[in-house]
């Protein structure tokens, strides 16, 4: 008997891929943050090996996004679905790409701190570590407020993004300063303020994500709706 | 009568919601494209009100996200649809991602003009016009291929990216130079790394167009089939 001939298993079989849906979204997002802590672990550790690890995690994101597209337009294809199903794939969907670029900006750190090893060492005014722990606390309440469908734990969310900005904003104005006082150490500046905004972007991506739980959840979109926030970030360093 | 009531009206409406999803995705790629070519006039020319034009673009171009999600949305939600309109809307809503992300990118490069500018003027070893020309190039032919359905013009995009990583390599490495021969000229040094950095962003969501124009066309997804090419680019600056 074929799927269709039967609506109730049909649901029910639908279900489950919504369900699938869900749990490879969540298990992506654990490599993504995995990806973040690794990456700014090897910037700071100066650990080339913590740097091939991001690379072999982003290898496998590349393949989650893929599969996770995959179920969401076989979802998409099966039944018709009900308007506050569509907008759980849709976000879905976005999620997911989301979540895939947060695996480039990851690699791009550790690119940053592969550069940063074969440079001397030096003490930078920069605390790497507390943006990537602000960072990653984004995509981790990020995810849970879409795992529970709580808009309140997403619009934390977007309150987080503030402080990372305002984190990037001095790194920037710091490493200028270093580069025109200390130009042997422009290198090394420039790497923590690329780090920095890496970061910052990856906060953008954690932003995204809980925009689209937001609309999922309320069905009211506000990606826009902070356009003027938002252009007040962008237009930081 | 409703719609549901008569298959071949509802299948002439869905036709026009796709003719419309598609003529909007093309008026949004030209204020994409003109905010890039906008946002390099003004730092090249060091000319505020350009900036500002990019600004008021980015504006309409989050607009125009919104409003092309929800035709995308109804469209899925209006009938069941077959294969390959399914990929074609899916395919839509991504490009229509990339699209609104290049607008910021515009933003980006604008706002590192408006800094530029009020730093003394220099002459930079950066050619930031052949940059965006390219870069402009690529968001034009991603277009072109979406819109005639040419997955060979998509491949072409995917070739014309490597000559923006190029270009942003040598410029990464004639910066830095610079910021250590000339440290007062750091932050100028700086602003042209960003810009250069900006455009190879750009370049990077036009390869992600064409990726999509060929996933649609041919079915055939090829997102992370050059993951390795793709992972190199990325572990440039």
């Amino acid at each position: 008997m074929s799927q269709s001939a039967d609506p109730k298993l049909t649901r029910t079989s639908f279900q489950k891929g919504l369900d699938d849906l869900k749990d490879s979204l969540i298990e992506m997002s654990r490599k993504a943050e995995e990806a973040v802590e690794l990456a700014v672990d090897g910037y700071r550790s100066r650990d080339p090996n913590k740097c091939q690890a991001v690379f072999e995690l982003e290898r496998q994101t590349n393949e989650d996004e893929r599969a996770i597209d995959e179920i969401a337009i076989d979802l998409l294809a099966m039944q018709q679905p009900v308007a506050v199903d569509l907008r759980f794939i849709t976000a879905c969907m976005k999620i997911n790409a989301d979540l895939e670029r947060v695996g480039d900006q990851a690699v791009n750190i550790a690119q940053r701190a592969l550069n940063a090893i074969t440079l001397p060492v030096t003490s930078l005014p920069i605390d790497v570590e507390r943006m990537g722990t602000t960072v990653g606390g984004m995509i981790r309440r990020a995810l849970d407020a879409f795992v529970s469908g709580d808009a309140d734990l997403a619009d934390a969310v977007l309150g987080m993004d503030d402080i990372v900005d305002r984190l990037n904003i001095d790194c920037y104005s710091s490493m200028v300063r270093k580069m025109k006082e200390s130009p042997e150490l422009a290198e090394q500046a420039l790497d923590a303020l690329l780090v920095s905004r890496n970061l910052e972007r990856i906060a953008d991506h954690a932003t995204n994500i809980a925009e689209d739980v937001i609309y999922w959840v309320r069905g009211m979109d506000v990606r826009h709706g902070f356009a003027a926030k938002k252009l007040r970030s962008m237009q930081q360093p």
